[in-house]
């Protein structure tokens, strides 16, 4: 080798630690040993024993693997399944399993897109969606956050296929998109509407039934969500939920379905008895809420800055990158894992905690993790 | 809703009906019903009970999903022992596991072309990397398939950092990349090599070590290889293996690493169970190259057009897009399950019938497989 070819990457090493930006892996052990305030697991169905015991059965039954494209091997009567009740649950005509959420989005927006199509995106959208944009041959347009005149203004006098992007509930701050004000735009504009819902679906609606049915808009014609199945379904996967020919169109089109292996039979399985649970227990989405709320209510009245929450994830807001990441190790080291969230990873360049509610927190879960935050919060 | 506004997707379907393109979804039952030739799983370990098992304790002792980002709480101790036993197999200095092999070819093309990089990528390369190069800031150079010439010349004069991208065997017709001829041209160029295994890995190389292994250049400092964990190792998931700096790297940067849910602990599980048993096991991945010129054999005697295989992926031309899909109903009817491959999954726009080699086939299957895939044969 005359040269390394990956030199460049030291450079760029540099420059992250001295900005305080580098990230390592902290593996975790089997048994819990922190108070998870840090997870996507806002019903602590993760390791409930019906899901677990439910994804075990499906490995042994199905086989570790889906074996190939959803296409080819890759589908099974499990899948078939999870597809109908979860579209069902929702209230939507289809639904398409994806290996991952990351895949179901770059799916839809790439397929939803002809040569010729507008895009308009929120400027906080997830990186999956602004990554489908990138793949897309349409035009993208990026507009403010949160702001359906920009959408608008936007679609007007665009003529031919467009389709607007938005996440239901903002992963980094947990606040929600204009959802019915979005809807009446698009239908106006005669545009499609795709809502990443991965952080709604098992907390807002009807017994958790997402954001689409809080809104009183799922199985409407113009829109498509995508959700995760690896949140409050505490398991692995992504799927879109939408008409059928939208759906048949994913199947014969969508790259990151055709091109990718089918999601294992162990987290479709686990999804579904995660599914059956929520049915069975519809308290449990307005719990998450709850305890959301309680969190909410304790670190601002304690000074902290906070927005209130919408579903289960809220953040609070720290004064620079390393603050944050001391903030993080000074909780974890009293018990409590939050999120430390920064750059690039926050489209704003502010540093903060991400903190997530579960249904199975307890009071006293509760007040413990606010006395850390609170007590080890940088001093302003 | 003034208009549907995905109409234009009933003119696209329907084109896709005139030209016998329709895909459908063929859910399979849990007990296998049909000779397996069509799925990737080459040594037959996605059902072989030490796998299951594994998947099983797996969701069982660390939960049906892994809850978050690798980042924050989607790393578990099971992800950093399958990482270090990867890499240490393969003769990489570090790996880093992904959710699929999908989102792994992302990372790695997008992470290693930094802006005014030049990528050179063979045409016949995998969907994934496309879209890789497609997700890139760098300028994309597409080079004839298998052509070592091409890279040099492209390569050549281009200054600053440059990454060739190949498969090792390619996915449609199962040929191999001249792997030594073109890390030799990416060597004197300084350009880095980024070669996804994802049909190498547990078939080519000592003991199923894979194609760098293969061509003696595992670890080489220049040289990234992805994997996948749902092929040979029969799980979900692919994986990144190179330099530490390089996988560092990606910790600090692959926008599917940072952003996406961490491969579920059932699927990490069944993965690390397999590739102990292909460790304790070497002759596997022999047995299942042994199957595929078999395979082979059979076919060509009988007047079949097949390319001889140089992994477990063998093709076999069809006169055009519905004669293939009756061939591939008709081996189904007869009890045997093959791949058809239609446009636009073909670069070449050839329809072929898809056969994949399982090191678990006996002589018996062999033989049934074959005569089935005779008889039924399209009248040339």
């Amino acid at each position: 080798m005359t040269r390394d070819p990956f030199d460049w990457i030291d450079a760029s090493a540099e420059a992250r630690r001295r900005a305080g930006l580098v990230r390592t892996l902290r593996p975790r052990p089997a048994e819990p040993d922190l108070l998870d305030l840090a997870s996507n697991d806002y019903l602590g169905l993760a390791r409930h024993p019906e899901v677990t015991g439910a994804a075990a059965r499906a490995a042994q039954r199905w086989g570790a693997g889906s074996t190939g494209s959803r296409l080819v091997t890759g589908t099974t009567e499990l899948h078939a399944e999870l597809e109908a009740e979860l579209a069902a649950f929702c209230g939507f005509e289809a639904a398409l399993v994806f290996a991952t959420g990351y895949a179901a989005n770059l799916a839809a927006v790439t397929a939803l897109t002809p040569s010729g199509a507008l895009i308009v995106s929120d400027a906080g959208n997830h990186a999956s969606l602004i990554d489908g944009c990138r793949l897309s041959r349409a035009e993208t347009s990026v507009v403010p956050h949160r702001d359906p005149d920009a959408f608008r203004k936007t679609l007007d006098g665009h003529d031919g296929p467009a389709l607007a992007i938005t996440d239901s509930v903002f992963s980094v701050d947990g606040d929600a998109a204009p959802l019915r004000e979005l809807a009446a735009v698009c239908q106006e504009a005669g545009a499609g509407l795709l809502v990443d819902d991965a952080h709604g679906l098992g907390v807002l609606g009807d017994g958790g039934r997402g954001t689409a049915a809080e809104a009183g808009l799922s199985g409407a014609p113009g829109l498509v969500c995508t959700v995760t199945l690896s949140k409050s379904l505490g398991s692995q996967g992504g799927a879109v939920l939408g008409p059928a020919p939208v759906i048949e169109h994913l199947v014969n089109s969508a790259r990151t379905f055709i091109f990718d292996t089918g999601l294992a039979p162990a987290a479709a399985g686990g999804a579904l008895a995660a599914l059956r649970l929520l049915r069975g227990e519809p308290g449990r989405a307005a719990r998450a809420r709850t305890v959301a709320r309680e969190l909410h209510q304790r670190l601002t009245s304690a000074g902290l800055e906070s927005a209130a929450p919408d579903a289960c994830v809220l953040s609070v807001r720290a004064p620079g990158p390393q603050a944050a990441v001391q903030w993080a190790a000074d909780c974890r080291a009293a018990g409590i894992a939050v999120g430390c969230f920064r750059p690039p990873s926050v489209p704003d360049g502010i540093s903060r905690l991400r903190l997530s509610a579960r249904a199975d927190m307890t009071e006293g879960d509760i007040a413990e993790a606010c006395d850390v935050i609170i007590r080890t919060a940088p001093r302003g």
